[in-house]
């Protein structure tokens, strides 16, 4: 078993960095607190014995050695990004669990024949930078570099150009690494586990994703001297198009969810009705066709109410990844080692998109997930407990152990 | 007459300052260019032998002395700031032809029995600080100036260190000056006047006015792993009160409008359901009866939308005026001025809120409108011709001389 007390002050350590404004963090993506998070998290490393390699998108890669030199590694990755509201747990605990494990293995003596590398992927939140993802996105070649490097926060700055301010543009090839397998462990940031009194979610399956940027053009105009009928109102179209998004996902129960994060007006005056107005829909089902049907309705509707009202409305997809399943041989040997260990457990899909999802595309992967308070995530409330957090880790420690090979 | 040919080239130099991004203009209230557009135009009123005083709310009065030292002055007054993405007319044409008036006076050697005094009025648009009309409505005692100083712009910043900050806090005592009357000349900024082919509009009332800031507090979650029946969607709740607030404008058609130009979603992350939105609803109405049902409806509604779905809602008034009638001698005087010089009139009530609102509650009041192309204003694309503008100061003169009496 792990030493659930160090984990947990791994994580309180780090949640000194960025803190938010309610007791959770504001660590986003390449800032200042992103580059001093992973200094941290390289010195912890280091101290445990690990070399470092970093790729050109900013991942970092924390070798431990295994005893046969043509092995493949055992991955073990998560992120240590978060959202500009987010919590402690949320991708810093599937990072910091990966190094607990290595440090327990250190402590035991332990020797594996793959060498094990514990991964921070760079933005997997997507909060500053879309898609979310991003960099785990770039290593599994579902997107290419200089995509990702012309990305831009809503400031116009550009992750390229952030990623060099900070410093940690690294010298590897992304993708160039091959993986024997992949593990992350998250919180399940859902309600389910916690409702259903289990220790344990044993991943099976990953929701896909669409996020679909809409920019719908209005006409400016003065919201007082401007009559009803002479409105080109582009507010009043995406507020149905908000509506309708709600009713599709409705219709697709179970199993669906839609919804709207993020809203630019523009000019954002409250005198005058916005010429502009850019937001993003974000649907997710596990089921391949109803996920396609779902954009596809979302955006003939919109494109009906945009008409009805003469508002121009272009759509942009920012972010998708299809359904996944993760690989069965991990998932039967975290769900033997939940068992071994004597935890309850219970297969469960991930609501969320997780690096995973990308490492799936090029390895054998799979998750680990374990409660979290309310199924409080994206929220700097956002809580587990410490027996919770190790437990998980215990499940990745015997998971990670079979497939690395003593 | 006036000169018309001068107007326009004053028009255009102020122009110059605060330029748009698309042929507007972008001087919003204490902002380092509404202190350069100051003063260029204490410049140009100096030159016309005008002299200033400047009150505690930053409000310019430019005074060309009376024959009667007894007698108060004759007022014309409007604003040089301007909106986000605004015009070159919207208010700055009601400021330049008051010194396009006194500049003919003297081109003409008139001399009036009452001073004349041009007036520049502080913050009239409302887009940094609301509500609009901020420094006449202290002026007219409707407000006080402790509640304006307090005004907060979007950065947090307060009305009373803009002021202070941009060097334009005056000696005077706000609202210490009588007026004998109050003239405020301006572009219709909607589409009746041209429609209907008249040059000039005799404005006899201005529609009243809601300023309702919602704040709506939802659960903040992550939009993908948030089942639909646990969200409490404060961004779904705003898009329902959006298309409450369209629906209660329509059924109260004709005379009425309601819309929403100001909309901030916290923490405004594509993949995090909002927990704070906040919007402003504008409604307006000539009707008392109407629009006091009105603001009821929607408060009303609004309520019950969010309780329907647990998300909380405050709402508080940040601006307000009653409809307002303006002076029949003075609404008569302007009637004739354009009738004598045989330009095509006609009344109309004013969709927008204008200082001449807050002036009305101590002096006898009224305006002069001109078409503007399209009824478009709070637009960078709000235009109107040299002969429109010159047109409606010719009438401004005529009336202002039959006030102020030769
Ligand atoms: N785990 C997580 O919250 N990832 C962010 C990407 C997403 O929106 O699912
Ligand atoms: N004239 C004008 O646009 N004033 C701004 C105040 C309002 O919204 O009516």
């Amino acid at each position: 078993r792990v030493n659930g007390d160090r984990l947990w002050d791994m994580l309180m350590d780090m949640a000194k960095i960025g803190p938010g404004v309610a007791g959770g963090n504001n660590r986003q993506t390449l800032t200042d607190e992103d580059a001093e998070g992973r200094r941290l998290f390289q010195r912890w490393c280091e101290d445990a014995g690990l070399t470092m390699g970093v790729d050109t998108m900013g991942n970092m890669f924390m070798t431990r050695a295994g005893t046969d030199p043509d092995a493949l590694p055992v991955y073990i990755g998560s992120h240590l990004d978060t959202q500009p509201t987010g919590g402690k747990y949320d991708g810093v605990l599937g990072v910091l669990a990966g190094l607990e494990v290595v440090r327990s293995m250190n402590d035991l003596n332990i020797k594996t024949r793959h060498p094990i590398v514990v991964t921070n992927w760079t933005n997997e939140e997507g909060a500053r930078f879309a898609p979310a993802m991003l960099a785990s996105g770039v290593f599994a070649g579902m997107l290419t570099q200089d995509y990702a490097y012309a990305r831009k926060d809503m400031e116009c700055k550009t992750f390229g150009d952030e990623l060099k301010r900070i410093g940690w543009v690294g010298d590897e090839t992304v993708g160039a690494r091959k993986m024997h397998a992949y593990f992350e462990y998250h919180i399940e940031q859902g309600p389910i586990l916690e409702a259903e009194d289990k220790q344990i979610g044993v991943v099976t399956h990953c929701q896909g994703l669409w996020w679909l940027e809409f920019t719908l053009t209005g006409r400016e105009a003065h919201t007082g001297s401007t009559p009803m009928n002479l409105r080109v109102n582009a507010g009043l179209a995406m507020a149905r198009i908000m509506e309708m998004v709600q009713g599709v996902a409705m219709s697709e129960q179970p199993g669906a969810v839609g919804g709207v994060g993020q809203v630019k007006f523009s000019p954002n005056s409250r005198n005058v009705l916005p010429g502009a107005v850019v937001f993003t829909v974000d649907i997710r089902t596990p089921e391949q066709a109803k996920l396609d049907r779902m954009r596809a309705t979302i955006e003939a509707k919109a494109a009906e109410i945009c008409a009805a009202l003469g508002v121009g409305c272009a759509v942009e997809a920012v972010g998708h990844f299809d359904p996944v399943t993760f690989d069965p041989t991990l998932v039967a040997s975290v769900r033997k080692a939940a068992e071994d260990l004597g935890y309850s457990h219970m297969n469960i899909i991930s609501g969320a998109g997780h690096d995973a999802c990308w490492a799936a595309k090029v390895a054998p992967s799979t998750m680990i997930m374990c409660p979290c308070v309310g199924g409080l995530s994206h929220n700097e409330a956002e809580e587990i407990s410490k027996e919770w957090a190790s437990a998980g880790c215990d499940v990745l420690l015997r998971a990670v152990l079979e497939t690395a090979e003593i």
